[in-house]
């Protein structure tokens, strides 16, 4: 049940996919040569390797405990959490002005994956630091960014959002968290709940975001405000003062990820919590979508990153486990020689690859939106916007089955627990629920990303899709890649084409959203693949890394992207079975 | 979470998809009337509900505990079991010349889709011990059969099937279990695992079917005989005598099936474990395929139970959980109003209930094989066969999506253990891996059921498919229907011409059994829902479930059926890239 992370693929992504050489010579990313890249990779894996991946089952089998209102975490996960900070891991991506190293977002995103490889119960408490440091990035008064940045950049604190409520899920304009004015700040009063670490051992103080309604708020989600609402208050001096008026009342009893301790959190038992304003009043939820974008992607990385982790177990199980005489040979053999289960690990294999290249282009669209030349960063942040439900959506989909078949690879070992494949299923499916269920995705990718600017970002990307398939298509050897490729795109853009025409009727677009969204992002994996074939044709006599690529990306066009085909004919057939179907016949 | 057996739709598929009214005719199932029948199944579905439902979350909870080789299962699972064997359910199916009560197994089936509904890791104690009862009735001496039918028709003792061992999973050639001769029994040593109900305080007796080889066997499969080991000695008055040697030395932890006692069993620690023979010596595996290929039915119909199960529960949840303003309204609603719930919730109906009419018709083929014209009976018997793989394969994979579709329906509350959707993914986990896993049905569907009689069986099912597309296509509504469920079937003939045109070519056939197998399945459910539209058209004003099911025949046309597109595009590109992937680039 080690982990090694697969250094090797994620530099193929950065350098041959992505682009890194453009990347570093954007201004401020100078500092990310070639080598500091290799050298930071390296570093990462090795903890990774010796100080996370260890700590997963025992995440799992202990979980966190609460007690009298204090959590205590699994066993080894504070020293871990304290390596993680010594060694300035959390501060990758940050701005220099509070302490942080100023590396591109894609880089941080490489390294984040192998936290969430090895160990996603504990890499989630930096993931949701993440999301704080830049909600006040972005919004918080020079005040808070002075009190809190420095400390949740290097680590020190860690960070939480305070979203959900019993009866306000998805539905955000529910919520009835109350916060009144007082002096400089505000009495925060409510109670939240699935609070990922609100609560926990690792750190000395934790600033929560939380949405709340002020006084004078309009109903719905035109009234909700956000807060930074520290664990203990803060000096002026900056030390810490006195705990405040807010704790974790209960853990829940979850599926997965067990290391990560999800809160029940209450705040403002006795007098009210104190909170400051972020961003400007009944802004919260702007401001809230600052940090959810980034999470969204964080989230879509982490489908691919346990699927990673699925895979490396099931491939190392399938070539130690000795059962049947393979096909062709005489002699009994490990399972990996048997055609099915070669399936099962290179599905796993090229359904990890696709979404590894194609998170890794959403974070490098977002270096370029920030530090690109000014006229093309629209470009890239609508690119970006694109991909965040598709890295969201599709790879975290796609977890479910990549981690099914880790468990199917060990046969009925894999239901056993103490194998630890089943671990992974377990923790994987909460990925397509939090930070916005598929179903949200769904939405998001036809309404905002697809209907509001008239189809133009998708079609945009449609021409670089075709472009692929140009490019291929001048290659003899890849003429079947950019055939299937170019089925798929056409598919693509058929179904674009009925969606802009169709846009008005709400209830279809509602009804064709999911398969469009994975019509649309099984396309997203071919183009990645067909990119990572044309890339691999001219290396391939360098190395069988090359050539192992030139096999993934023919096996996802015949295995994978055929799926996208089904989809297109489920939206095509649109929305009027479901309307169909009365309320009261299910 | 309670459970109200879908009688409505069973009823439907045995009349009207099925045919009763025929298999109420054959000889010997005279009083199987429809009176009868439905006395049956109500009665069933109230102990169900009433009695088996409750204790699925307690025996999830609390599992079965181990102590001094004695188990003890969930509180109220004893009881549960005497209730069931008192009012005869044990017997349904089974020979009146032991008891039974000789009703066709179609019947028998449908109950049993409410014990597994209700609760999968209790239903799994009669379900092995039906299997038992199928092996000695088969191949036993009329001495055994006197010894052990009656009382394991009637529940008072169970059954359990001991194959696997620790290094003998998929492949029992590599079995080592012993088996001495000795007078007029045999002495049984070795060990084995994942022996469902191996040990329990439900009945008073267990018989052990077990595989081992004889001092002179031969190795591999061809040396392996099967013997029926009782847990307590059977006195020549047929009370008990001793305690036989052998015991449950552990309990598997498992990622579901809590209420399952999965046991390491140790046979013959001390002088041997008195065995019987069963059959003939080295024809065990013979005998195991009897019983084997009624448990494959049965754990595709548990994936179907499941499904339902949790259909159920997140149909319930979705009309009470009120959040977000579905479209087209102006208030808040049940998430039920949103069409996106609602293509995941009509996903989960129309798999099961395509599920359903799968699995019923394989039973029924197996009665029209048993009790049927004897000019029919190797037709009836090539159609059970065909369908075992379908129903095995495709209802237990589907069953993880549509359980998976269940927690999703219920957002975060899902993910929360106390929900109990997520109970449903867990122990729905197991149907794909035991009673052979789905990669070993696959080869049996593509190698036993389709090139061994040359796609004969193969090819008289889809003249019928055809023949549904006929009818469809005569009924101006059903139009679209039939040229979907055309498609479909026409790209089934391809592929099996591929299949028999490559067939020579093992390799070829072991890649692409998979997708062959998903392809066909899926088919196979489009052709039971346009029958079902066939026979609910004509009687669509005579109640909503005709209408529901014209609209959930057209969506599985829609949204499931178009897979088998992609399934067949993958059987068609081969087993070139699998091939052309070398072992050591994993």
């Amino acid at each position: 049940m080690s982990y090694q992370a697969p250094v090797q693929d994620m530099q193929f992504v950065l350098d041959e996919l992505v682009g890194m050489a453009e990347i570093s010579q954007l201004p401020g990313y100078e500092e990310a040569t070639p080598d500091l890249l290799q050298a930071v990779l390296e570093e990462a894996a090795r903890l990774a390797a010796e100080v996370l991946a260890p700590l997963n089952r025992v995440g799992d089998q202990q979980g966190a405990k609460l007690e009298n209102a204090e959590v205590k975490t699994a066993e080894g996960f504070a020293q871990a959490y304290q390596q993680l900070v010594e060694g300035g891991w959390t501060s990758l991506a940050a701005s220099p002005e509070y302490g942080g190293q100023g590396l591109p977002e894609v880089l941080a995103l490489a390294v984040q994956e192998m936290w969430h490889s090895a160990n996603m119960g504990f890499a989630l408490c930096p993931m949701l630091t993440q999301g704080a440091i830049e909600a006040l990035s972005s919004h918080a008064t020079a005040e808070l960014k002075e009190a809190y940045l420095a400390k949740l950049i290097s680590g020190e604190w860690t960070g939480t959002m305070n979203l959900t409520e019993p009866q306000a899920g998805s539905d955000l304009a529910l919520l009835r968290a109350k916060a009144e004015p007082q002096g400089d700040h505000y009495l925060i009063k409510g109670q939240k709940i699935f609070i990922t670490w609100g609560e926990h051992d690792c750190a000395e103080n934790i600033i929560h975001l939380v949405l709340a309604r002020l006084p004078d708020a309009p109903e719905g989600v035109k009234g909700i405000s956000l807060f930074a609402v520290p664990k203990y208050l803060v000096n002026a001096d900056g030390s810490l003062g006195q705990r405040n008026d807010l704790q974790a009342t209960a853990l829940e009893h979850k599926l997965g990820i067990h290391g990560s301790p999800t809160c029940v959190m209450s705040f403002g038992d006795q007098a009210g919590a104190v909170g400051y304003l972020i961003g400007q009043p009944h802004q919260g939820l702007v401001c809230m979508f600052t940090m959810m974008n980034h999470a969204r992607l964080s989230v879509g990385l982490q489908g691919v990153a346990i699927g990673e982790r699925a895979y490396q177990q099931a491939v190392a199980y399938a070539r130690e486990r000795v059962q049947g005489v393979p096909v062709g040979q005489r002699e009994r053999g490990a399972i990996l020689a048997h055609p099915d289960v070669q399936r099962m690990l290179l599905s796993m294999r090229v359904i990890n690859e696709a979404g590894r290249a194609l998170a890794y282009q959403c974070a490098a669209a977002m270096d370029r939106a920030h530090k690109g030349d000014e006229s093309q960063r629209s470009f890239w942040q609508a690119r970006a916007a694109l991909l965040t439900p598709i890295v969201k959506g599709w790879c975290t989909e796609l977890a479910q089955e990549v981690t099914s078949l880790g468990v199917q690879v060990h046969g009925g070992m894999g239901y056993i627990e103490e194998t630890g494949a089943a671990q992974h299923y377990r923790d994987a499916r909460i990925l397509a629920i939090y930070e916005g269920t598929n179903g949200i995705q769904a939405l998001d990718m036809i309404g905002r990303k697809t209907l509001f600017d008239k189809g133009q970002a998708v079609s945009q990307w449609l021409d670089e899709v075709a472009d692929v398939v140009r490019q291929l298509s001048e290659v003899p050897a890849l003429q079947l890649l950019a055939e299937r490729l170019q089925t798929a795109e056409q598919q693509g853009r058929q179904s674009l084409a009925w969606v802009l025409e169709q846009g008005s009727d709400q209830q279809a677009m509602a009804a064709v959203a999911y398969p469009y969204m994975m019509q649309l992002s099984t396309l997203a994996g071919g183009w990645q693949m067909g990119l990572a074939a044309l890339k691999a044709w001219p290396k391939r006599e360098q190395g069988s890394f090359y050539q192992a690529k030139l096999v993934s990306s023919q096996f996802y066009m015949e295995q994978v992207l055929p799926r996208a085909q089904a989809y297109a004919q489920t939206v095509a057939a649109g929305g009027l079975a479901l309307a169909g179907f009365a309320a009261d016949w299910y």
